[in-house]
């Protein structure tokens, strides 16, 4: 006689409610800090799954203007499930970890609101682009022309800080701002009282959670601990290797991404997504010594879109599309010209610049540095792929045929 | 009877002697400058074949010391063969262009003279691998336990300037030169009458010769014309699309690449060769415009190395191996990051940094930018091919396995 | 206020309780023939979700011993999903079509009842592998040291027949079986009523089922309609153009696999499962004329795991494992003499002969026609990923290490 | 002063003039047999090189028409370089080995004359493709529209036989002629003293000579040792293992191809050319018992070309292009329909069947055995690669545009 040993299925330790407020809900956080307590505690080896809200808690892919995203409360960001303590995680360990609502939207966020990379060239005004879902492929109504494979991926994992990091985390950051003065955008988000939401706050002592809203990490930024570092390839199939601060690793995930472009580059950039994830931990016990590791390392998936055929963008350390200064060895500003040599060339082809722009965050394009060496110019590429045009968009002896693919969803004022 | 129509191989419309000094050489210069007269002259469709000295014209992979690399005249860099003129290419138009010395070598430069991206870091001493090829595979007797595939591409191609944007690249970078002072290393390297070499001198006016001399622009960095952009992926069966700036476009390359890691950290870092590039050209009238080229773009080599499984190390805009300063979205320094805590990992194995700086630099690894919108982090990760390793290399249980792998090349003075 | 234009999720046409018999449930069929009527009808461009039982409707997967592989009755395979008519769609159309239980199992079938491409070699006795999914991953407690991404796709999926083409293929297939006598196993499976299941059978007239009884097709080949073809490429995001024979097209599906290698060759030997399809369909009037199309043609799916590394085994169109016999240009016989190496090859590393067979037939092993040329001997070969081991198998100067794999699922007599 | 270590180059230990005809020329031999002696011998671990001829010996890329195809002499091919002994290698040991004139050529044989897959269906007359090569691509002033990168590989490549292992085979092959009586092509070739050339004969004994040349194997097929197995994938950087036969194992090869379709189906079908092969060779001792040798493993080289976008034709084991006949289980003919079913789309665009069929011989096409277990019909698929093209292929609504791409080069009787 058979045993039923398949016959449970693996456990969801965090049930959510895309539909609902994320604010009504246990097991969600938005703020990193030592003293959030564990939601759920697993054995390593033990296969669980995570349910996830999209980042902003809201339902911006579910209407066709872009108000909520020009009014995003950017206090609340990123709604993540967790913490998860696993059993016998001590610091210095190293955690070893690692699918889906039928749409998500890619936006652009106000100057004044987020930003962008582009926020000040493009004077950003909030609009979005809403996509479809049909199997493993993203469309949009906004952004007609384009079809492509998702490669979905938590923007957002990562293990809890200790009270050291997370004190070093402030500091520094804190330091930037103070530098910076009264940026707009800003350089960097202090912690902030408001918006604060823990899970599990009803079970806390009042003078931890005021702490804990009190110096709570943003979730903006990817640090030590992974966090927000929108690395598309950490996809399905991952194998992460996470430093361990506290007991328990208390790792924490969100900011689901159906796709996403290397560079993410409009912020609320990736295709944003509630979703579910399935993992299984392990400990390697003193990891950290082991494997030198001040940050995460990962194995990526062995599943990846194969669009080989590629159309290159170069970009050098010079503000070609602006002033024309001269950095030094700034591969950043060479990653946005590459971006702007793009975008000029999409718009060749008929998208709007927010449609290009929208299109380059949410696609699967690919960006290398190719040169930090080459004084004074670091040189970064931009990989478009073809495969994902429903037309040919290669250069032609005869240039570029100019099509018309409308506008994306924008404010209710109109204004762009 | 047969007709021969296939008996003529493709000219070689540049010859050179890589065993000899490139000064003595025609059809070779090393500066870019619209004044330097075209060597020959091609029409468009024609398949053609330009032979190349090592960049820095000396043998550096032929000897086990490294006091080669020490002394490295900065002067005299890069040799490239060309121009060659392309009938019928004018301003605004776009020139459409794209095999081997059985040995290279990669070195590090010494602080004071080069650098390379941890000169500051490692305080540099000129040290150097040499490669061996055996058909497609490089090895090294200085960094033993590694073989991989090459992927040939010349580090340096570009058509030359108009006499315009050869002022504004001369006004740009002595700008940046003149804010730094007496940088250590240099941010950049102003036009310098030492070292030039115009191979076609004996034809020129004297005049003309010391134009150029004086104005002409170093060929370190990459630029709008292209030029040294030290991009891996542009390899044999690329297709590029390059601004014209002057007529006949004047095409000229060089600093060929056995095989380059992105990034190419150390300077040197790519596999330097000697080699032959066989060429075909087209011009697209109006090119610049049709295709709003600020920059070359273009489609890469179908044939890439296979090597899929990947370890993937993240790099944030803070200096966590030096002093913990965070910086404004940087993507350079994450890219430093990814890398340092790469050869942190290497050194886990065995490699002394020297060799974990050199082999990063070489090998084809793939530096991605994650993100460049988390503010105030940038995140850019950094993947080691594990198919390019004899052993396995994985994070394990035990902790990682330290071999043994010598030392790579030195100076005669024995510092490292 | 926003409009729920994408509230309503991709509608589900046929749903399956996996866990019960597929006899009582509707949506379900088991013969191929045009007489079956649609169970639902869809407009082209409309997305919807097909449901799936396990190919033989019983839960196989789900227990520890083979009997079940042994009594398996194959009067009643495949259980497919359908038919799902589409409007408009009319003889000489062409049809362009195209998620998952949290285990499957791969099996060997008994030389007398199903037989296996080894069946006589083997003399195969009833055994199997349960597999284990872990998101995209599956191991199996019956074959350890193995994981693999898996590339999902239905083993079965075509358009129903006409009147002609169905009397076409009982006569050619029941030609072959009256030329074989008595062999075992069957070459080829003639029309059933024994385990004849159309889910839709108390809506037809008495003799419209009987006829379709009588003489509906089995579905265990391929044929011009596509069918069981196996082909594991198939997968999520395939794009297929299917010739239309019947008026509405009537599609119907089944037979899911979570992964197969090339050529399937242990029969029940990919890892089925049950599960669901989304699908959209679109007609091409007049498709099978301009595309010349006697079978389905299509495009493959964009997403492929990465499995670079492999070590390939030759085989030739010689009878080496066996009485040596030459064969006259036979890829068959080449194929199974690859596969044969291959196996040999993993019995050195200590893996049985039946988890050898399993494995090559649920992994994802690829099998290329090398030549079929070069008289008298094809040439086929088989290439196994490296990358799903969980330790390095490739040859050494110091032979291959054995371990220990246990063994697979066996009868409850025990005999293998 | 620098040391010359690198300074010797790799020895060419066969040079070949492929201008002038292969019999003048030593190094070269034209039959596999035990007796013919090592031209050269190396030790394990040193890199070499070896020239070949073109496998016909012939310059039959050098000219537009096709009588050199019609009337090639059989009875000399194929011209292989070697055979290179190896130091120390014996009988049971595993011998481990692994570049460029600009042009080359693809045939279709007479019916008569050699065949071909499509010799019978075909009714093949001699006709020809020229190639030639840029770089790394392939084009054909005969079947205009197409590009692409080559897959450079030796065609054939093995290990010289023992007295046994040859007679085995010209007594199995012997048996299948007899059988087969006069079939028209030839379904084996059996040892035929016409056509014998052994580059070394001056230095053998006439007794030795006579035997070698009345016993010696044709190179026609693939075998034991390896041989003409026509495999695309052995390409540069690949590493392969051979069973040993006789002591030093007198390793031969030749046959090059430029680039080659999986099934090479028009017989002549790679692009056939001479050129240089650069090699390095290691013993396994008793390696055929390690690693369960009956025919050569290799690892296939990491480069290949990335042409992932395919449109993939199925094939099943019943001959739908010609009688409708139902074959048990067939993969050739499945191979045979799925590469009629791309003839068929191919003459659609506008090709005329001659050069579809060359096209598939030379293209990098992939051939996958999808399943041989559904009983009666085996499933092949064949796989085109999309960017090869020139333009787009895909199935579109409005049918395919047809192009006049004008014809191949024919028979000086003009009949086809």
């Amino acid at each position: 006689m058979s045993t039923q040993a398949n016959s449970k299925a693996h456990p969801t330790l965090i049930s959510v409610d895309p539909f609902k407020s994320a604010f009504g809900q246990k097991g969600l956080h938005n703020r990193w800090h030592p003293d959030i307590p564990a939601f759920a505690t697993v054995k390593p080896g033990e296969v669980f799954k995570i349910e996830c809200v999209d980042w902003t808690g809201a339902q911006i892919g579910n209407n066709d203007d872009s108000d909520d995203i020009k009014n995003v409360d950017l206090s609340q960001i990123h709604h993540l499930s967790g913490p998860i303590a696993v059993e016998g995680a001590e610091p210095g360990d190293c955690l070893v970890p690692f699918d889906k609502m039928p749409w998500g939207y890619t936006g652009i966020f106000e100057l004044e609101n987020g930003g962008g990379l582009f926020a000040k060239e493009f004077n950003s005004r909030a609009c979005k682009a809403i996509w479809d879902f049909e199997g493993i492929y993203a469309t949009s109504r906004h952004i007609p022309g384009v079809r492509f494979a998702g490669v979905t991926h938590p923007g957002l994992i990562g293990t809890a800080p200790s009270a050291e990091l997370l004190a070093t985390w402030n500091q520094r950051e804190g330091q930037l701002i103070a530098e910076c003065g009264e940026c707009v955008p800003a350089v960097a988000f202090p912690p902030w009282e408001k918006g604060v939401h823990i899970g599990t706050k009803d079970s806390l002592a009042q003078d931890v959670y005021q702490k804990i809203a009190k110096e709570g990490a943003r979730t903006v930024p990817g640090r030590e601990h992974g966090g927000n570092c929108d690395i598309k390839n950490l996809s399905r199939g991952s194998r992460c290797y996470f430093p361990v601060f506290i007991k328990g690793a208390n790792l924490s995930m969100g900011d689901l991404h159906f796709s996403q472009g290397d560079g993410e580059l409009s912020f609320c950039g990736a295709i944003e997504m509630a979703g579910v994830l399935t993992l299984k931990t392990s400990i390697i016990k003193g990891g950290v010594e082991k494997f030198a590791l001040k940050q995460p390392i990962f194995l990526p998936s062995p599943v990846d879109p194969l669009y080989s055929a590629k159309l290159i963008f170069e970009g050098i350390g010079v503000d070609i599309h602006g002033d024309g200064k001269q950095y030094n060895m700034d591969a950043t500003v060479a990653y946005k010209q590459a971006a702007l040599n793009t975008i000029a060339y999409l718009m060749k082809i008929g998208y709007t610049r927010e449609q290009a722009y929208l299109l380059l965050s949410a696609a699967p394009v690919e960006s290398h540095v190719g040169a930090v060496v080459d004084s004074p110019n670091a040189c970064v590429t931009l990989a478009l792929p073809l495969g994902i045009f429903e037309h040919d968009i290669l250069p032609k002896e005869e240039g570029l045929q100019k099509k018309d693919f409308g506008q994306c969803a924008i404010r209710s004022d109109g204004v762009l």
